[in-house]
């Protein structure tokens, strides 16, 4: 295995993640969770992992607070797997990694699982970024303001008001 | 390395995108690429990689249309990278993570890098999912559509009229 280096102090908040996830492929557990699975077995089933390997995915999954484990539903002696606060907190980045997924990964004439819209079981739009203002947000439209730069807002201060002043990092448009 | 299983045939749009990123730590090199950074050297100094490994993750994203590489702005022999159109999809992915991050990794007075809206150098709002008539929608509010009851859209019919009957693996609410 790759030798990596860890991001747990990076002053990147894309970076310091990804120690927690671990593996693009924990994302699949996540997944399950979200639509409904919660036992070990079946997430065996869906995943068609290697035990050790599921265990180990599951306890680092468990170890960063992104899912926990509780008594099982029915009261029998198994123990389930349910999304903590801070793993329900992982939506939008499953809901952006499926949008991509249905844009660049199947044909047009290729099924696959869609997230709908509970209530009324219609297709959900997509993930929208928008300004403080209310404009449709792309990568042109936005850049990254360092660490270095950046501060605690003083009492009574937005931080949705903080002005940004030029900055050589500007992403190209 | 953990033997993976491919999920390039996966009916769920979420695994299937897993192969072309492959690395998480590959999300880095895509954020630089974002943030401005576009040669080898400088993404070496970015990521403190060992020039195969990073050599290794390029070619892995030029090979499946994330990054695609140009001849340097300036005329000199370098190359560069770019994003495709492919890649600059991965934005709101970056996004939700940059926000996940920003949520559960960082203590309150820590600074860190923020992105702000290029036009106004405010902050961005919260990436946002809402349902066809402008709900917003949080994990309990979807579910997931299994690929075997998806078909393809009859002309004239409206994919996001498409009603949903009722699922068993409807998600817990």
């Amino acid at each position: 295995m790759v030798k990596r280096t860890s991001h747990k102090e990076a002053p990147c908040a894309i970076a310091r993640p990804l120690d927690a996830i671990g593996d693009w492929w924990s994302l699949l557990i996540i997944r399950d969770v979200f639509d409904g699975l919660h036992r070990f077995g079946e997430f065996q089933k869906s995943l068609g992992l290697a035990k050790n390997i599921l265990t180990t995915r599951l306890r680092n999954l468990v170890e960063h607070g992104i899912l926990e484990t509780v008594p099982a539903s029915d009261g029998s002696a198994y123990q389930q797997y349910v999304l903590t606060e801070k793993g329900n907190g992982l939506f939008p980045l499953l809901v952006a990694l499926r949008q991509w997924g249905e844009d660049y990964f199947f044909e047009p004439h290729e099924s696959h699982v869609r997230l709908v819209d509970r209530k009324q079981g219609r297709l959900v739009k997509r993930l929208e970024l928008r300004s403080q203002d209310g404009r449709l947000l792309g990568p042109a439209d936005t850049l990254v303001k360092p660490a270095g730069r950046s501060r605690r807002p003083r009492s009574g201060e937005s931080r949705d008001g903080e002005i940004y002043d030029s900055d050589p990092k500007a992403r190209p448009t």
